[in-house]
């Protein structure tokens, strides 16, 4: 039972989508970021800006973004959930490119505290060809989902009983996106 | 100087203001969820919704954020800056009524981790007279502050230059609003 009151069929609304239910007027503008940020033009793709979602949340240890996200991520990357599970276990020898990898590193300095962030890293990013949109994208979406994994826990909602729910949810992101 | 190339007139435009002429499309709802969240209709005032956005941005050290939202508080809230410092040094004996006190806990929980927040401090919250969309606009708030510090930060933007600009930008935020 979250911390609120989600209703009678809050285990049918796990995570954030109860409390998006609850609270409409927040829902829009927060799924309207998720859209831009994940599924906008870009060029990162969605895969690999769900891979930076997914990884945060990780690290988060919140177990409903984390879980959606592997799903969203593992449903847009070739390599699938293999990847995603060598991400979230060590970033550094994980079969990324280059350049991901070192996004990624920023986005655990962002999940560590915005000030943990070096300009050695974003020029090592840099280096490996990343842009300023790029490296925008990716100090945002780490901060989004500082965001996300907060309210989701915060609130004290439950994830999904059955696993097989992110991936049925990746099917519908993949398809209609965050903001349908 | 930013992490990324924020243009040459970038003086004028420090913290999260850079950022958002940079990428409009994510300044949108950036902007979106704050007038919700600090400004739309609530049984919180805007001032009391604003000391939660200072209190949270001044643990997370943003300098940016946290003299912003402490002005627009103060702004708006009787006791003016006072009571934005009283409540920054030590909510627990600042003069804010019992409900908020609470509501600062949990907020303060929120911004060392969702899951720091627990079922005693949202009943307390309670007896003291919070509401559900009130407990949930707290964490929230704190969450999308989470958000908005590191943002500023990560990204290695500058402070304003002369500390009179956060009393103009709270004039303006009180009179348009932040998605103005």
């Amino acid at each position: 039972m979250a911390y609120i009151d989600l209703g009678p069929d809050e285990k049918e609304f796990p995570g954030i989508t109860g409390l998006m239910r609850f609270r409409p007027e927040t829902a829009k503008p927060l799924n309207q970021l998720a859209e831009v940020l994940l599924r906008g033009p870009n060029s990162l793709t969605p895969g690999e800006r769900e891979l930076i979602a997914a990884y945060v949340s990780g690290l988060n240890e919140c177990e409903f973004c984390c879980a959606s996200h592997s799903a969203f991520a593992a449903a847009q990357l070739d390599e699938g959930m293999a990847v995603v599970d060598q991400v979230r276990l060590d970033p550094d020898s994980a079969p990324v490119s280059a350049k991901l990898r070192c996004l990624l590193r920023i986005a655990g300095a962002v999940r560590a505290g915005g000030s943990k962030v070096t300009g050695a890293m974003v020029a090592a990013a840099r280096a490996e060809g990343a842009t300023d949109p790029e490296i925008h994208d990716a100090v945002l979406i780490a901060a989004a989902f500082c965001m996300y994994n907060r309210y989701v826990d915060g609130l004290g909602t439950m994830p999904a009983d059955d696993p097989r729910a992110y991936a049925e949810s990746a099917s519908r992101i993949v398809e209609v996106g965050y903001s349908a």
